[in-house]
């Protein structure tokens, strides 16, 4: 079976790539998708984002990255993909998955979302908050792989 | 009874619609207001919000539809209202409602707020969401009423 | 309008009463219904649980008190009611009575419920917890009417 | 790849076969385990829980049905399984459904759990609801499938 | 400061400890307070549920145990503590807590209840379900210290 | 024990004077600090938050306000801290201050949060709802202390 894991990855965290492997080890393909959302302001450009993920994923060989636009379902569809994955870390992102999963259930008929707990250790990290303690000076080496760790230090140096 | 129904319905969905309609049923008279906070950026002007409302109600007796701007509260105490409509959706919607009604009910004692859950095929479905799909060319025509999907579509081949 | 206010009332609680007062002022008539389920142990029989409604609810005079079995949805169509009132006092409550309103609506389409938000002082009652402390010989005075108080610690000397 | 769909299944509802249905596409094999824990008093035996799902599931090629006693991760292990899959209906489950997930993946290192959630029709269905309408000789034709309806017909004639 | 931490402990799992330690980290004293309620049925006796806490926390100076009956405001009154702390794992257990820290505030008024969050490693673990799994031969090794594990093997050989 | 409770106070309301107030009888000394973070916007300088806190806090000896920049661990770290308070109203509050404690206990290890419930007649208000009416006219006088209403007015008159 091939999934999709899609998001913004701004950057990639510990948490995000738990999700990867685990994925990595039960279905044949994973295609890591990165999306380019116009209207949200990321810190990483499209570009970077995958590069940081392609760079913490490059020791599997069944996961893929790749950069969209648009609609979710549009690339789902397009790429023969109809199982995506997502990452569940709380009660409040449950309730916002939920309604993502069905609205996407109603655009492509057939398209199945399948959700994964986050490992406890990993359940509090964000990238909104690992970016807010980077530019803070503070210490994120548990919360995001060294690449990404580095590239936040650099960003907000240059700020 | 009569009861007032509000919101900002930027733009009115099926899953207003689908309250109003329930409401139309029980109550003697329905007052839709459509709320004017400058603070918040709309995509449709007030008067486009209430001109769809007013297209989509039409044909029911006991509805009206109205514009204010300021508090809530002011406009029920001079409408001789006491009783306000939420449609609930999930969770998260609870605890902002809860907040919301509370509010209320301390400005303007006597105050009644009444809430009715979402058909569970339009739970998932907000004005927000489907601004956000309809941009993409997403397909909406489930989630809004055919007038409400046309001025959709037609302001984002403006932009 | 006519609404159905409905539960097992074991016994009847301030939290119960705040949502009763509230009815009576904004509906027409207001009947309190005594749900006898036998697969439930109460501790007050149905005929007790009545009486003690009618007591506390004897000056409102929209308010009428019933007593019935078998299932909410039968009861409503019989005694020609389509609005039922249920108090939420947390999120916990909300799903659980999300999953009743959707219920009867499929059983009884037609059957509105509208639910009313427990006062803040009243949040935290429920007839479960002051059985519980009245068995204890704590003090319930500030969470049950003072007839239903004398009941439980009636009912405890007796044990 | 294989995945297990567990459960008391006491009886099959209309939401259990949805989400069985959903996986019947996805998955090479769908293996529906029927868990008889002698700690729950249960209304069918398991060997008629197992009966109901194998009718309702016989045109599916890849759906079978088993028995078993005593810990999901021990079956899990003995038959080669390493994918769980769960049907998620509210916030209430999903806190119960994350203890669950941690606590197998805690007895069984590698064991994965992946999340569907119920389609918004089913999502207030549960199998203990059910009991309690059929019980009360209420209508449960929307809410199980046409087998498992005769069967609460006929196990509440009996009592 | 002193406090108390009471509970049933129906055994102590790690959990527990995890809070135990550190709030004997931060108080002068800590009392914790096996309750023996009657109504609720418990596996081990409340002799053998405070002795597993003494050999557990025998290396504690500042960490005492006590059995107790009745209401936990009155043990507290009894006691001179004006300060109860409670673990929290998950939003149910929130909305409980809520419950019933305003009503024990209400009883004894000036008594503050505060909440300590269970580490993320211990969230999912509780006394139920460690007896669940402890019943069906499972590995408790790492949810329980090693007495409690003992204890639980051999209470459910004796069964 | 010394503690801190900390925020953004944009403006205090009866709802942190609550908390504040309840730690003050219980603890030995409590540190108000007003965190100055640039990326959100405020409507009362860091200096005036800071001085409406004092004068409804006068009269507590035990009390004592700072400003602080950077980030909250870091300031805990050098004022000898090890016990944060946090103010709990609500489920959704409940998940955000889970996040920032466990990222906190992960930056600084020994960092305890313990949290404290709002009084129930203060758990709807919040300083962003308080600006909100208070833009809007409204009358606040029942939400924040009486030198935080007359400076939000003063504030709205000069806009």
């Amino acid at each position: 079976m091939k999934v999709m894991y899609s998001g913004s990855f701004d950057p990639v965290t510990k948490g995000h790539l738990d999700i990867i492997y685990r994925c990595s080890k039960k279905f044949d393909e994973v295609l890591v998708v990165v999306f380019d959302n116009n209207s949200k302001k990321h810190l990483f450009t499209a570009e970077e984002r995958k590069g940081l993920i392609e760079k913490v994923t490059y020791n599997l060989d069944n996961v893929f990255v790749d950069l969209a636009e648009g609609m979710l379902v549009d690339y789902a569809r397009e790429n023969n993909i109809d199982v995506v994955i997502r990452g569940l870390r709380a009660v409040s992102d449950y309730e916002y998955e939920m309604t993502v999963a069905s609205m996407n259930n109603l655009l492509y008929n057939g398209l199945e979302t399948l959700f994964m707990l986050s490992s406890p250790n990993y359940s509090f990290i964000s990238s909104s908050i690992v970016k807010e303690i980077a530019k803070l000076k503070g210490d994120i080496s548990q919360m995001v792989p060294k690449v990404a760790e580095e590239a936040l230090i650099k960003k907000f140096e240059e700020e």
